[in-house]
């Protein structure tokens, strides 16, 4: 008997920092490592932090692409998103994720629809394509056919549920709007570049138009990560928000 | 205007073999560097085949989990299958992925409902599910709500296209059960490793239960694998398909 | 002018946890969030450590080779070791390396010679050597070539470097038991692959063979991890060593 | 007892293309997979080839890094180069690497010498190096200390050798010039990261500064790709020589 949920439908996203353990000091101590060997270790035992004489080293580490040092840190998420959201996350390789199984345990219903904010129509061509407000008229029309489809998708995987199918067939049924839950873990190399293909840059030497929901994952997450590595924040945004 | 298209239901997956480069012999010269440093580049080079006393040392290379030397390969496929599939596909890091996008196309009306095959009830615990047969009600009522509820969705998705909804957000009401299409490029280590996962594994060493519908993609993957590198795929099945 | 320093000859490695966020705890959240979505971040949040019934959980994992729960953790290693140890060991992609540059600053001269207790006389075949302790004239003979060598070697340096030479030629001259130092940085799941293979394994399903030296570094970094994560470490032993 | 071998000096490297399947069109039907779905099959398996009107669509994807589509396809060099530059060139770590192994066989005496045209003198700072060239005096002594360093080292190796020392116990008096070889095997968005970070770039947006030895061996390598992929080869160049 499947349980008995209510059906929520949600516009936003959640991002939780559940554990990090990254800082700009770090950078420096794995940079310096290049040049003072074991010298460094102390400082970096002795938890010194990043002065400001450090900020032009982090500045010349990104933009002459010496990436490594900025890969000995850790950052865990827990991020709640549509599906079609994940889909396009776990294209990114360099990151570890354990996400809520459908296979293992009854999925519960809340659904994504486009908020009023969302812009709702595209123009232009493939690879440049910009979007512009809908009327309030397609914006009410795309709410109430998502929100139809998802209660339809939503009460055939329910029936499925009751009648004894087994929850890997019966959740065929759902949208990829349905939320799932899952924990990445990156470190800020590969944050960055997470970041760089997933937020939008416009007028950089490397444009990226992202889709808008997986931007708002990605905005949470950089929040999140400036205060971190302040340092290392601001020279990638310095350097055209390229990873190194 | 969204394009008209009878919807298909389809049971089955596709899976091509575009490209490849692969062959026991390639395992063969990789490991040899080690023992002979340039005299292996001759053989190489002059297309030489792996032999009937090479497939000890490939037997060799695979139970002692010298993984390097089934690297120096390449196999290209396409493969069309569900996204509920595909989601699962991607978590494998160790491979190239490209997959058609609903942001840049409409997408087709092709949807996922289980074979008359399909077991479709689940018994046992998580991480031990058994899967036994359901009764003819069950699949002819799985197959029904899936049917409706893919209609369902598919309606909304062209109504918003109609409307002037972009496709990135009308997408979102499709169900996970909806085919894509992808190439996916991997070398023969990383496919073991996918085959060792994705294929039931019982009284092995480390058992393996996966989805069904994936582990067929995975079958046909290793039918086109297995006369490619024949001794590589022997020697695979003989030390419990672990990857090496 | 290259600066004057006693050339040190040791047998011994150095390895320092510099850094580590890793608990049995994260591996059970992790996995958790495949049954239990949301409900486990309160728990992380919380701290709430692994209990004696996760212990099965965590052997499960381990034996089924669910990975990626073995995943969202970090350990930053400093080692200092001989150049061929380095290698073998940067042959370990996943994972972050920081190593000390002969190009940015002049090497010190802390070489590498056996220690009375390496054995030093290698019979049967590749893939299965057996070692044997040396006579004591071959091992006092082993250590003044070595010396002599690493002498020869680390003069013509200094004398290319008082010569203007630049560092990135004259160290050319400088043999691989020359010590180096970096930081790396590993997850516990990439760490047992590490151990599973760089650590003597006999009697297993999967024999392993690695040179002493590095499995001397190897040793050590198990020692710092295994009271982190007591329960992953005892079932990593008890599953043949075999990451997951 | 050791073998006997003439002791060599080289100043130069070895590369050879073993294998490859690589060409634009593979980078053209992989991107349009994203747009066209299954279509694209048919001309892949047809052998189309990249015309006049996809050099957009390269150069598309490189600016605004779309790097999935430049994965699809596969290098496999043999490099025969020193030490010294192998330990470099194994930090890429997307690539596949099999090496001779000084574990399972006696080494070859064939060390570098810098040649009459390799820069000897560094000015300037730290990651901003410049090089001059030095007297023929020298570049005379330089080669005068490296053979004789490498003397030493090999003859103390072939003593030890002879004493019944295992031979990787004996190898770590070879210095770092050693040549050793390899398999290599990379796709073309790697390997346009190995270039990007292994040739000079200057007044580019990402300088890049590598040392000569390993540039030489980059020259070598792109001196084979670029024929086989032209237009990715010029969309490469066109936009920073950034990987995308």
């Amino acid at each position: 008997m499947s349980e008995h949920h209510e059906i929520v439908f949600r516009s936003d996203v959640t991002v939780e920092l559940v554990r990090h353990q990254a800082s700009d000091a770090d950078v420096i101590f794995a940079a310096r490592v290049s040049t003072q060997g074991e010298q460094t270790l102390e400082g970096a035992a002795a938890g010194e932090q990043a002065t400001e004489r450090d900020r032009g080293l982090i500045n010349y580490l990104m933009r002459d692409r010496h990436g490594s040092p900025f890969e000995h840190n850790s950052l865990t998420f827990y991020v709640q998103a549509p599906i079609f959201v994940f889909r396009e996350f776990m294209r990114h390789r360099i990151a570890s994720y354990n996400e809520e199984s459908g296979r293992y345990r009854e999925l519960r219903p809340v659904f994504y629809v486009p908020g009023p904010e969302r812009k709702l129509v595209q123009v232009g061509k493939p690879g440049a394509y910009e979007f512009e407000d809908g009327t309030s008229e397609q914006h009410q029309m795309a709410v109430d056919e998502i929100k139809a489809a998802c209660t339809a998708g939503y009460e055939a995987y329910t029936r499925m549920l009751d009648a004894g199918i087994a929850r890997e067939v019966a959740r065929v049924s759902l949208p990829v709007s349905l939320y799932s839950s899952m924990y990445v873990t990156m470190n800020a190399r590969s944050l960055m570049n997470f970041l760089s293909l997933r937020t939008t840059r416009e007028g950089t030497h490397f444009p990226s138009f992202p889709q808008r929901e997986i931007e708002m994952v990605a905005e949470k997450m950089e929040a999140f990560w400036e205060p971190l590595m302040p340092m290392t924040a601001e020279t990638f945004n310095a350097n055209g928000r390229v990873a190194p």
